[in-house]
């Protein structure tokens, strides 16, 4: 890992950038399987499965057998395993279901909101190396809590045709049952418009490539809402001389084998820590499955000496990053500081993977800087607040008379008269 | 209005449509504009302040002296009338402001949530025949309750060089005091990359026209949050024989007077209602200053004549209404079949205009179906929602053994490795 010794403050613009991936050709692919998908459904997406998945589908439907067999093959050590996060996550979930009590702003008029679930969702869940069957607990949750009547979820089939039965069976227990085969930008193309066979959504959820991400922004464009903006996972690690370097090394790793693009940041006063970090990563390094991504991710991140944890603090706010470690056993307060951040880990106990799996936290976060104007996934992702207000003859007699004035002095007549005349008829004019 | 008696279920859907509007023009006009104000800033803003509000400014920046001498010429009337909505709205946007408590998800494992305020936004407030003072109330209010720290106001000139009193007394008022005068889609490319003049924010907010609205999508798509899509205002009423028709009329009157492309809908089981209304409407129209605009409105705008009470309510689900009136007195049941509204008046006395101006909620909703999908602008919108965690050791020792297994199955060895680090130096392993 890079080390940069006491940077100035003038190049952290430059620091805390992300490398910019270029657009325009993903783009031309992605407008054309959109517009496939559009214009010819079903035929579409089966053509597109042969294409990209390498597999010529009888159905695009994920039969009721199939999602039962799943559950024999998934080992009971997964299952439990499954369950202690479901559980988790729809604690920390349910909390976020509150309903805001009515507030009387003045005397005869009352305004309150509602959350509903917005109707129709849609998940998508890549396939590929990994099968994230937990991407599909941190999106149903919340999804289900929300009260969301339809959701549907899309993931890529393998070369069988088939569906990891781990995304199966975590699909059925949160209580998912409309799966379709279908991967890429057209799945979501297939999400945005609806096909002979798979349903419209308002809304389409999940991760997934940078085909995947530009058709969503694409859908976005014509109405389709998105959960957010996506770009490479991160992590910014702020380690002190009460950190462990083992921890801090084997977290930084765990971010670093998402992907090669992946960005690793790690901010310290101490340059014994970044030195210790340093010595662990390149062992730990070694005895990983997946080191040549975790490699490429690493030689591409940054361990930067600052003078005080003040302005790792500062730095981490101006970077903004996705998830944010507070390697340290002083951490009251600078958990105050945090400005911007999708998710943050507390002390030498709270590992990234814990948020990523199990802690009950969701792991669907902002990434690319987009913390500071985003936030992750929750219930509030999967309803709309709407607002209602009850105005009786009091109500109106005390505000009817400022409406009239405000109203006229936009220049809107009707919008007074709307006042005027009910004024009139209380016989308050 | 037009009147359609008992139309079949099959044509809802077509009865529901908005018209589109032709954007491939103004795609191009906004793309030259934006990309002119990233490579030439405070020039290309004066220019366009030339070309499209037909004046040589000496300076973007509102100065001190303009924003004291608003407060001399905006009349006491006006200025108590702005107090009233100001502490309504205040009102009922504070009780958004909620904290929540930290959840303990197994023991040792607490997770919560923190609203964090936006650092930079921006509000657009559209210039033209109507000085939308209103609408910085609406944007503002929020902003400052979520605790931004700096929020910015640009808004046109008009061909002397200034801003509406109203709209910088009202500004100052909410303690607002970095004003520009730039107007158009060149405000909304300001803002998303800033000028020398006028600083980056990360959130845009505001009403405007089509070339605004554009602009505001296309500076999406390079990281800039906004607060929603926008389309023309509408108004959705679902009047029983309960309803006061002239009420209704005047209503309906309201909205229609913000645009010749403004939405108008009536629903109701009663043949006599529709006809009442329409009488109404005839007669209230012909007093109308702006009877021209008004007149063409209602004339794309359609009443619907429906067998029952709850199939109007399937209707308004079906078309996602911004506005939505129950002119009723008989609304309890109603409330609760709401599925689709951006902001609901409820009963004889809660006019569209209370909502628009005073009553405390915020006047900036979804529209054109948005509904579906968006919820209406709140401290919500101002502000991320940061999650945190904090492990102890008896909390990583609960959870630990369900990370390792899921990210295994997962096939990601380093998350697994940074709990099996942990669990070992517990002495767990």
């Amino acid at each position: 890992m890079k080390i940069i010794n006491n940077p100035n403050r003038t190049d952290w613009p430059t620091l805390v950038t992300r490398p910019e991936f270029k657009k325009e050709e993903i783009t031309i692919v992605v407008s054309e399987i959109l517009s496939e998908v559009k214009n010819n459904g079903d035929e579409a997406l089966l053509k597109y499965a042969e294409k990209f998945d390498q597999v010529k589908l009888s159905q695009l439907t994920v039969s009721k057998e199939e999602i039962e067999n799943a559950t024999s093959v998934v080992s009971e050590e997964l299952k439990s395993a499954i369950e202690i996060a479901k559980s988790n996550i729809e604690k920390f979930h349910s909390a976020q279901n509150t309903s805001e009590a009515p507030v009387e702003t003045t005397k005869g008029v009352s305004c309150w909101r509602k959350s509903v679930g917005i109707e129709k969702v849609g998940l998508y869940i890549p396939g590929g190396s990994a099968p994230l069957f937990s991407t599909i607990l941190m999106l149903a949750i919340p999804a289900k809590i929300a009260g969301c009547k339809e959701i549907i979820l899309c993931t890529p089939p393998n070369k069988e045709g088939q569906i990891n039965p781990a995304i199966l069976y975590t699909a059925k227990l949160v209580g998912i049952t409309n799966i379709f085969k279908v991967g890429g930008a057209q799945a979501v193309g297939a999400m945005a418009w609806g096909t002979e066979t798979i349903p419209q959504v308002y809304k389409i959820f999940g991760p997934g490539n940078q085909f995947v991400t530009k058709a969503k922004e694409m859908v976005q464009q014509e109405g389709v809402a998105i959960d957010m903006p996506a770009g490479p996972s991160e992590l910014l690690v702020i380690a002190d001389d009460s950190c462990n370097p083992s921890f801090v090394a084997a977290d930084l790793l765990s971010q670093a084998e998402h992907g090669a693009d992946s960005q690793v940041i790690l901010l310290s006063d101490s340059e014994k820590v970044l030195a210790e970090v340093n010595a662990e990563l390149d062992f730990q390094l070694a005895q990983l499955p997946r080191i040549e991504i975790a490699k490429a991710a690493i030689e591409n991140s940054k361990s930067i000496l600052l003078s005080n944890i003040n302005d790792c603090l500062e730095f981490s706010n101006q970077y903004a990053p996705e998830h944010l470690i507070l390697a340290s056993v002083k951490t009251d307060e600078m958990i105050n500081k945090i400005v911007n951040a999708g998710s943050v880990f507390i002390g030498n106990y709270s590992c990234e993977s814990a948020g990523d799996y199990a802690s009950g936290t969701n792991h669907t976060l902002p990434t690319n800087g987009f913390a500071r104007n985003y936030s992750g996934v929750s219930v509030d992702s999967f309803v709309k607040k709407i607002t209602f207000q009850k105005l009786n003859e009091t109500g109106i007699q005390n505000i009817g008379s400022a409406i009239e004035i405000m109203a006229d002095a936009e220049g809107l007549f009707a919008h007074k008269n709307a006042v005027t005349l009910r004024l009139k008829e209380i016989g308050d004019v």
